[in-house]
This record gives structure tokens, sequence and C-alpha cells, in this order.
């Protein structure tokens, strides 16, 4: 990549990250079609998605077959100095998420913009999948400072958003909540997987805001990602959440194609 | 650089862009001390500024000589696989600004975070300049949809406060204001020229919370920045904006150390 192009020069770029497990992908489909939105709503030209997919799979192809893999596909502005956007894929062995998968200590954090943003400020780009992630870092590092492994972004106006990297799924019950993209979060690429794992257990999933305390006082809560797929939320803020088993090796077994049978 | 590094992947770093008249570099030693606060605001190491000031006098010598230059320091949490970061110093000719420095249309369009964000939720990185620059691309893209050329943003209660990327300065009388940096703004490197020419006039600079509406009521008002210079708002929202023709041409030449002489 060329210092001069906008994507190391102003974060000005779209990006998806991508589980893959023993070289099957989870979602590539929701990714693919979630790098287009993003790309749009950066006024990004809307990339060919079968080159994209094929260069996803060599990609794949080309990696030591391991059992698990992240792969990342980037699109930047491109070049300072001329109109063509720059992307590439890189494919590298995941880390070690077995304590992820056990539980993570969260503590929610300030996004400082109200649930309405992303209607009302479209510039502000709630909702893209953007490269701009120091604040995405930041609240990460002010976690590991507080003593915690993630973070749950809350609104302005006080509800419960996503966190930096991943979506959150709450259990009340039969319910299974999840926030609403029109609040201003990414569309969850892993949600379509656990509203079948949901369903099959006789539950519902809908979208819905929640507070806070609507995340403190559920049966159970995760944050669901591509890689890292569901880590139980097992403290928000301090205050202990009850961790359900049974529904997290599920959702993990079924993200994973069968390969991650507990946690 | 490599497309595994944090600055290409997460927009995970700091910079500065810094305007060369002549072969005279316009405030560095501020470029370079803001440049040493947005990194301990990122948490990344500060950088050692005996060793970028020569580095950067490196690059302006090593180029063609030319009447203008920008030049960006760019220092990113480096590689993901690695503990250490990754600098660049880029020199390039500046485009030619003769009609921003003549005026530009400014719209007021929201950023969403309150003015008390900075002091609130610091992991919000608001007035540090990261390369997570995404959103200020998007919302000059949005002035250009409405008709303008810059961008002037306002805080969710209501402040003017900088444009994407530049300093806010207003006339009122003698009285010449600046957003305070407490309110989550980039502290402007050109401000300390501009109060020589003011006070050179007569005039005070002060730093103030101020409003939309008092931005279009006032006596002039510009866009600051270490490149273009001082760019007199010409209109805000529609509304047309008086130029100070006299004041802007002093802040032109000042800054641009004589080089720039008319508008």
């Amino acid at each position: 990549m060329l210092v001069t192009d906008f994507g190391a020069t102003r974060g000005d770029g779209v990006f998806e990250t991508i589980g893959v497990f023993r070289q099957q992908a989870l979602n590539l489909e929701p990714h693919l079609e979630r790098l287009g939105r993003s790309a749009r709503m950066l006024d990004l030209p809307t990339p060919d998605t079968g080159i994209v997919r094929d260069a996803f799979h060599a990609a794949v192809d080309a990696h030591e077959k391991v059992d698990e893999m992240m792969v990342r596909i980037i699109l930047t502005r491109g070049l300072e100095s001329a109109d063509t956007p720059t992307a590439w894929i890189h494919a590298r062995q995941s880390p070690d998420f077995s304590a992820e998968r056990a539980g993570v200590r969260v503590v929610s954090l300030d996004r400082g913009v109200s649930s309405t943003v992303a209607k009302e400020s479209p510039w502000l780009l709630a909702g893209a999948k953007s490269t701009s992630y120091a604040v995405n870092m930041a609240a990460l590092r002010e976690a590991a400072r507080r003593g915690a492994d993630d973070v749950l972004f809350v609104s302005s106006d006080g509800y419960a958003l996503e966190g930096p990297t991943s979506t959150l799924l709450v259990r009340r019950g039969d319910r299974y909540l999840t926030t609403p993209p029109s609040a201003g979060v990414l569309p969850g690429t892993t949600i379509a997987t656990a509203a079948q794992v949901i369903g099959e257990r006789g539950g519902q999933l809908v979208e819905e805001l929640m507070t806070v305390e609507d995340v403190r006082t559920a049966d159970a809560a995760w944050l669901l990602s591509s890689g890292r797929l569901a880590a139980p939320i097992t403290e928000l803020d301090g205050t202990a959440l009850t961790v359900d088993r049974e529904v997290t090796v599920e959702l993990c077994r079924e993200m994973s194609f069968g390969l991650v049978t507990d946690i």
C-alpha cells in the first residue's frame, strides 16, 4: 500500500472481517452485502461482488490449512493522485479465542451520539464499517484500563448499541433481542445464524432498542462477531451476568460449522 | 506501508500537515507539539521531536523547490504483529488555493457530539488529529452535494466547532473569537500567527464558544489551516457573510512569510 493512499492518510475506506472454519466461510454473502452497503455510505464505487468473492476464496485457498482463519477485505478510496480505489484481501490464522468464548467482562462506554444519528446525519457514517476505527480501538484500551475485556457502546440518549467489533444479543426468556441497525449500528452478519439457532430452540429474535439496565437484568447476553463467535458477557460494569452455557455452545457450534463444540 | 499496519486497517494513527512557503515552515513547533498531544491521546509512544524535526527538514530539502508545499507527518500504531509504530513524512507541492483564499461557501453540519465530550468521554478522541478522518471527508462530500465548498461542524448542544480540516476564526469588531480546544476541537496551529496579526491591528483574540447564529451575524469569519491559510467564509448556510479583505490579506501574508500578498 502506498503512503499516499487515502486509506493510509485518512482512514478513508471500508472493510469486512470474515471468520473461516476448516475452510468454510461464515456468512460470506451478508459480509459482501455489508461491504457494498458501507461503500455506498462512503460514496465509494460499489465493489463487484463476484470478483471479491473469487478473490476471497483464492485467499483462503492460498493460506496454509488451519482450523480457524480470519479473512479481511479492505476497499479504500485509493491514491490521492488517482481516481481508482485500492482493495486487498488478507487471510491469517485466528488467535486463540477460547478465553473470550468462555466469557468477557464488559464496560459500557458513551459513544457520544444519539440513536437517531444515522437517519439525521448520514455524513457521520454511523453504521458504516469504515477503516476509521481509531475510536473503537481507543474504547477497547479504555476497557482494559478498567479491568475489562470489551465494550458496550451506549448512545447519548441511553440505549445499548453494539461492541467496537461485535453485535449485541440479549436473552429475556424466549425473546432474544438485538439492536436495530436504524440506531446507527452495523447490521450484524452473524445475526441470521443466531436467529436460526434461536428458532430451533423455540425462541424468537427481535430487533429492539435496549437500555444498559435492560442488558444488565437480562437472562443472558452476548457479543457476536465473525471470528470470535458468541462471547457471553459475564460482567457488565461490575455486575455479574448469568452465562447461558447451553445457548453459547449452540451458537458457537452452528457458527463454526461444528468445529467449536464446547466453551 | 504494509497492509497489516494498523494505520491501514484501523485508521489507528495520528498526523499533521504543515504548510511550507518558499522553504519556510509555518508554525512547525506547534505542529510537533500537537502531534505529540494526539499521540498521547491515542496511547501511542510520544515521538522524539528532534528526530521528527530533522526528518521534516530533510523531506523539505529533498523536494524540488516550489513556492508552496504541504508536508504530512504520520505516525501509526504499526504492524499488527509487532509493537513498533510506523512513521513517515511526505512532502508535495500544494494545490492552487487561490479560489479558497478568495472565499469559501460553508454549510453547518451536525457533528453529533456535545461540546463537553472531550472531557467526559476521552476515548472518543475529540481533539486528537487521528488518521480516522472518514467522517471529515464524508462531511466535505455532503457540503459539495449542497453546493458548498466547506463545512462548519456544530456540536449537538448547538456550538460552532471547527471545519473538517480547519480552525474557526470569527471577528466581532475588535474581538476575534476562536473555539476553545476544551470543546473537543483541535488546538489550531495557525492561531498564534493570527493572534499576532490581530494584536498588531489593536484587536484581541479570545477563545469563546459561539453558536452558528453568532458566526452568521459576525463582521467576518475565516477557516484557518496550515496550507490553505485564511479562507474567508463568504456564505454560511446560504446567508452571505462580509469578507474582510484587508484582514484576510494580512493573515495570508503573515502566514506565508510574505508570499501571498493578495486574494
